[in-house]
């Protein structure tokens, strides 16, 4: 079985001062079809600057870079050092034409590599149980 | 800059009839540090059996393999055949020994090969809009 995969590229998020889009390569422009009856995506990107070996080596941090927070693995955390560097994050959307998604905000850096959007369906409610970080964001 | 990444494996999701658990390859075991503060986790893992042109050339799919949905592009959806072959899932973590991480189910073939893990931590309460399409699974 392969142990390694390839990602590619199918976009671009966009995050300026005063507005965030997601332009997806018009290529991939068909597989938006039906977006539109969702009131929010999952947006899934690459942590690009943090591609170097150091920082997909890295397997252990104090979560959002705040050494008040107990060192902890890096899969119990969403630090953008990683092996691998997927990112992913909750986006409202605000409208969309063609290839552009507008979003009513996002915490990506811009020009990260979009590499893929999913619906977002609410998982159950359930009984969820996490630690109190300092810095953590609400998104 | 770069326009195709490269996903490691890191372990492998196994699901048999009676259990289902996480095996994260040893070598990765340190990023687990601190998971167990966490009722559950999102884990990434690859639709590896669908890592052929044909699948990672498919825009629109029937959501849910039901032709009752209607055509739909595969962003708005979660299915299996789409440009980049990730997987998302939520499980609730039933206990954790070293590399191990047992959970109480997941919707994956067994040996799916594992990407990637997070804490899940749930967005804000917010507003929510969604289709009601038939057979959609509640995970």
């Amino acid at each position: 079985m392969k142990n390694s995969f390839e990602l590619k590229q199918i976009g671009t998020i966009r995050n300026t001062e005063t507005s965030a889009w997601i332009e997806v390569n018009e290529s991939y422009a068909a597989g938006l079809k039906g977006l539109e009856q969702f009131s929010h995506i999952l947006v899934f990107y690459w942590f690009h600057e943090n591609d170097k070996p150091e920082n997909r080596n890295t397997l252990e941090v104090h979560p959002c870079h705040n050494a008040a927070n107990p060192l902890t693995g890096v899969f119990a955390t969403h630090s953008p050092a990683r092996p691998n560097l997927i990112a992913i994050t909750r986006c409202r959307m605000t409208s969309m034409e063609n290839n552009i998604i507008h979003i009513d905000g996002i915490d990506a850096l811009d020009n990260s590599p979009l590499i893929d959007i999913k619906s977002y369906f609410p998982w159950e409610d359930e009984d969820v149980r996490y630690p109190n970080w300092e810095d953590r964001r609400k998104t």
